[in-house]
């Protein structure tokens, strides 16, 4: 929301106890922080509380190192971890694709528009095709084949880019690649998949045509962090739409397109805003 | 649509052929059938043809069994198969039920007000519970109750109340009880199941659970014929609705009712209007 | 949401400025009460701050009164109003209703099967056709018929029912009657009217024929609180769905029948849950 | 839907009267045409009668001229009109823009990619801002500035533009200038507007302002045919998506993007498919 704008967001979380707002909401107004936005969530099924607040310092000597150092005191009796945004901050980001461009097309656009407050670092694909895309939007395009004998290399060389590149966040838009347990792991929380389908329905190879076969009447796509496990991790959004009998698999993949873009995009909004919350393999999404 | 009132329909299928249409099109016309609604579709995977035509007879002297006669003549050389209704035509049907009274609620109401062209000949329910409200309807209400031991007699008994009754149609509107495979079959092609999942997502005992474990953000539910496999029959029309995290299990059990009312109702007018057709395990809905 | 079973919630207002929250979570806290949700929004446009709270008290001796009494103290220095509901209230209200019984139909279902907190004190009609569902649910029914001539009676009456009755809401389910400026009034903020529109789109007569003329691709439903216009207060909640050229003006009113009763039901769960607050002419709901 | 790969498409219309099928479908069975896809309806209000047909010759000396003949000498007979599309044709196209570049920039990409079948002969805009995206297509840009008093010089170069370039079909990509009536009236039923409000709800200038003050819940887009009435032509596709109160007018006006791009492209697939039928100011979609 635009309210977003000018304010510092504080993303928290802590084990269910009494104060758990308390030990925030007063840390805040003791700083003279004006809260704009306030969401919490006390999951009693998991004992675990979330607070997301977005507020604007009311004084003129703000300073982050001492509200993080106080804050963080006060927090420790809690458990409770927490993270910070500036206001206006951008998100670095690394993108990966392969030959598909409509999710890379759709996160460009956005990005260049100042739609999504992301900063993209670099684009990683297994193929060439995408460089102009890239290269017309100014942005490096590193090139990284991969066969089953150079994996380890190629991910090597993947995962270099993206430290070298300071990106927070690795989006795969369409990486028709199976990362590794490894990488999956080295990336786990800090990376979204696009999954084709709404899962738990397809995996594997194909999900439009096995939507086909089964004659769904809806198909979907799935966002979510990679874990362990590529296309079984915390979900962060899904969209749908209808379809009929008229859609051969071709079409359920053209339509398939569009909703990939917009759950994608939103998605990665949610998680540069601070709303995602991960928590024993579920997401809590405070979506205002 | 409300252009069917006055219409008779006919809905017809057979392997795709050059000519398919005309032999449908050509003898409207000769009877002077006026043809207020058009739709077909080739499926040129499957190789087979699908029409379905409302229309209104222009002269005095309309004879159904003629005309079933004669375009049986003609349609014998295509491999063509067809289904003629009379204008409003109520579809005799009988509603299986156990506790659960949301979509025999919804039902019961639309075809009090006419909105479901179905006459409900019988309610069986395995449960005792919901028949003052099938008796409010002034509709016999079956008390079939079900124990391992006696699944073979109460099946027997139900085939039997929906024999008698001359249903048509048998809608499991969330009957809790697994069919047995001799019942399915029996009941294939003419009998529509509500499963509270979309399909093939979460398969098995308590999807809503399963959903909230897994964090998914979009329930569904799916609307299906039953075949051998109960929960895995050509579906027929899907309904969805966003959810996050703050829903419990509980939570989407309850906002899964709205979503599985509305579907089912779907799926029974679809098939009343003979809008469905089935096909290599997979239906066509020309749903105009 | 689920998580409100077994909990208190407080809803409050005020003009924006520093430490709105805090007065309140601090308060929570001091009083050892435990917040399951906590949702607040600051208007930056206009300058309100609204604030929602669902909590439970963890000491055996919590007071009602006191607990209003301590807050009050505190909430007067922010100019802030706050209303308090205990766990499990149901909702005393009044619903008037004409001759269609769709809405009045789902609400009762919803009333008995537990889904909507509501205690249906009676119901209200200008005709007498709807007595039988009343009866079915053991409701009063106040047959209360309307000429231009007895209007200012007939409203007496009907504001009769509605004071002895203890009704702290009236809902409007397709009450076909145009209320005096006087009625509007007398409710504003306490009922809540259905118009088959999506407002601001077509007002006054039938509003599905002026869909049908113009060719909408879309038909939907407002659910909004009454003011001094009848059709025209600040809006709770919109429901849409697509539609296409075969849907004549009756169509129309078929398909808005089901969204005009789940966007009234939705409506009337937000207003129940303490979820609306009206300010300036608008509507914020924290749907949680 | 892909069934139309090498199809040809046949749409037509004409007053209701029996026979009005036949004539087509006998003469495409005798022209040993192939029909994929067959969707007729009959507005019986209006009185008027539509059909599309995608058909495939199985002849090898099929033609074209000899084919509109004949069929024009049957169709006459009937008063009904006629065009065909040879399979694989691109609609030759101009889009106008002013400075928001997200529709052009989903039409370029959906022109690039293939996904829409047109052809972009040239793009104007009444500023010099969306160029490079132009220039990265390779798509000639009109910068035809316009002031009150150059407005019909600046028309006829338009005009001049769209003619030259043998455009069939001009888009309104979010441009901001207020046609005269002349030139609606000639762009009338071959120019599409996208129009940020759900048609007839906001008129006039910042819809999404007049949303805002309204408060409502949903926001929507609405393709259409101008007229003499800019805003008020035909409706061909309309979208819509949830809102909430935090969604201040310049939140509304980002939502609104990601509908008027999809909304805009559906309507342009559609005419282009040639499923859209205008008569008597309304749309008959036949969408498949």
């Amino acid at each position: 929301m635009s309210a977003l704008r000018g304010a510092w967001v504080l993303a928290a979380q802590c084990p269910s106890r009494l104060g758990t707002v308390d030990v925030v909401t007063r840390f805040l107004k003791e700083q003279s922080c004006y809260i704009t936005e306030l969401h919490s969530f006390d999951d009693y099924r998991g004992g675990q509380f979330f607070i997301r607040a977005a507020f604007r310092p009311e004084v003129a000597d703000f300073e982050e190192s001492t509200f993080r150092e106080q804050l963080a005191a006060r927090a420790v009796e809690f458990g409770m971890t927490f993270e910070l945004m500036a206001p206006e901050t951008r998100l670095p980001v690394v993108i990966m694709v392969s030959k598909a461009d409509h999710c890379l097309n759709d996160l460009l656009y956005r990005y260049r528009t100042g739609q999504l407050a992301i900063d993209v670092r670099a684009i990683i694909s297994n193929h060439p095709d995408l460089e102009p895309l890239a290269s017309w939007h100014g942005l490096p395009y590193h090139h990284l084949p991969i066969t089953s004998e150079t994996k380890p290399q190629q991910e090597a060389a993947v995962k270099r880019v993206v430290d070298e590149s300071g990106a927070e966040l690795v989006i795969l838009a369409r990486y028709m690649q199976v990362l590794s347990a490894a990488l999956c792991h080295e990336f786990a929380g800090r990376a979204i998949n696009i999954h084709h389908s709404l899962l738990p329905g397809f995996k594997g190879a194909r999900p439009y045509h096995q939507a086909y076969e089964k004659g769904v009447k809806l198909v979907g796509a799935t966002a979510h962090y990679i874990n362990d496990d590529l296309d079984e991790g915390p979900i962060i959004a899904q969209g749908v739409e209808a379809v009929d009998h008229a859609h051969y698999p071709e079409d359920l993949v053209a339509k398939g397109r569009d909703i990939e873009c917009l759950t994608l995009a939103r998605a990665v909004r949610y998680h540069q805003e601070k709303r995602v919350f991960l928590h024993a393999g579920r997401t809590v999404v405070l979506a205002g």
